[in-house]
């Protein structure tokens, strides 16, 4: 599996390779639209290729997926990995608990999980219920099974640039686009919209780490900044991670930039079959036009969110068999 | 004990904590000497009052410092430490191991500190000899007695935001003086420069956190910068953490800029009686004449790092009780 923050030193300083994808400053009028689609397949390509590789040593990838209540969209989320598991070949548990689960219960599923050696990656859809401490939760999961990357230990792991560690699937599925992009981000001035420990913090921590994906001179910005659309213009890359509706203008971006796309909103579309429609944080209409490459939504990070979390599943189990 | 990040949130939203100590932009040109040595002084200040708090309960806060081999400025900083923690009526005790301390006896010697009760604070003077594991050494102290908040624990816990872990000593200090000395971290464009897990990341995430002394828009710069003199003009504040001479000049820093200067280096001094004089990161007497505040070094950082070392002691002692 290719994370780029795990390339050894060497191949990052030659540079050798990004050198054929690599896209030339002098052609960034020719907008790019960098397809999540895309790069996720390629990603799920190298995910069974590492399957058939463990399945050589009689190893298969488990993830177990538990989801406490009905939230539909929490549904449809679990649903869609679920699928994804069975695609790939991997093994899947999906663990439905009732809405009424008490933190004692979920707490001895999990441990439970923890124990199963057919079980690699635990994740528990968020949110959960109000009663369920979630924190709690998230650090009773084993920190080599936080396919997430939320435990403590992998933030930590994250801030100190160890890479056995796991890395949030969104951050994580950005960094892969801009390096499969061919977007260089070394030396690039890079603003992250959001300080959320889901994306903007541990973006912006992958972004300024050493290696490929990373060096980046990298900016938080969040509600408390001022001027938002002056900080952005001075930016390279813009990682959009508000979870507002098409809250980045033009006004936002110089000529030029690489924009990549976090948002997926709601928003009502009457007349259209379902009555919504998704749109990301950014106005794709008016940004697009000024931009070197863009991820459209949907199509964009949605797709790789769902791809790292099956890489970083693969990447569980190979690491229990170390 | 006053953590600037541990306010309550409603505290932090009327402001009036600051409103007396807060100096007014247009009076930048009056520029403001931060004096490290004051706010020190005030924080051992409080130090004192925890302590006596502390001894009505029974309880006197200890701190371990270990030393292995004989490295001359690591025998002088333990030598410091030590003297501050008796001059504040703190349980102090220094371990001083032999340079051929093996990896197995200095963690046992770290389990025998992280099971006494009379200490609640252990530092491992680094850097220790090459033949120590040192990140290993770090991971095998009690989280809750990690006074230097170097464990993956607290730094996770600073990244999450949650107030019950500890803060690494420089930035905790760095904070500290910014809000002592009224200015305002809300909104503001800071560049720290750096991107250390000793310095400039911690720096980064607390000042881009909620509350008092954070909220700011922050920029980590590095060695991969382009342009760094750019970037640095457009800070409010800069947070110099490169470990070079001298490395900030004037053109780094914007008029009404603040600039706190991490750096203590040695330079050669032919002719005063020690041979040598310390200088900070900053240019001090070129970027002085345009900031608005500036630490000077020595007098500025330095003597904060280790009153929050005390800080965290006395914080870890409290906890303990709790």
């Amino acid at each position: 599996m290719f994370f780029p923050w795990e390339k050894p030193r060497r191949e990052q300083e030659t540079g050798n390779l990004l050198a054929d994808t690599r896209i030339r400053a002098p052609f960034h009028r020719l907008m790019t639209l960098i397809s999540g689609t895309a790069v996720a397949e390629k990603v799920l390509e190298e995910c069974r290729r590492d399957i058939a590789e463990l399945a050589k040593l009689g190893k298969k990838p488990g993830l177990a997926v538990v989801l406490v209540g009905d939230d539909p969209a929490s549904r449809a989320y679990v649903r869609s990995k679920d699928k994804k598991c069975r695609d790939l070949g991997l093994h899947s548990v999906k663990l439905e608990l009732p809405a009424e689960t008490t933190q004692e219960e979920l707490l001895a599923h999990v441990e439970t999980l923890n124990r199963d050696p057919a079980i690699h990656g635990i994740l528990v859809q968020s949110p959960p219920p109000k009663h369920i401490d979630e924190a709690a939760i998230v650090r009773a999961i084993d920190p080599a099974k936080d396919v997430d990357g939320f435990h403590p230990i992998n933030v930590a792991k994250l801030a100190l640039e160890d890479s056995s560690g796991f890395v949030p699937c969104t951050p994580l599925g950005c960094q892969r686009l801009l390096v499969d992009a061919g977007i260089e981000t070394k030396g690039a001035n890079v603003v992250v919209v959001g300080r959320s420990m889901i994306v903007g913090k541990p973006m912006a921590l992958l972004l300024m780490a050493k290696g490929v994906g990373g060096d980046a001179t990298v900016t938080v910005a969040h509600s408390r900044t001022k001027d938002l659309p002056a900080i952005c213009r001075q930016a390279d890359i813009i990682v959009a991670a508000i979870g507002r509706p098409e809250f980045i203008k033009a006004e936002h971006v110089k000529e030029g930039a690489v924009v990549i796309d976090v948002g997926i909103n709601r928003v009502e579309a009457p007349g259209t079959e379902k009555g919504y429609k998704l749109v990301g944080d950014v106005a794709f209409a008016e940004v697009a036009p000024k931009c070197r490459a863009i991820t459209p939504v949907p199509g964009g990070v949605g797709p790789m969110t769902i791809a790292m979390l099956m890489a970083n599943t693969i990447k569980a189990c190979q690491q229990a068999g170390a």
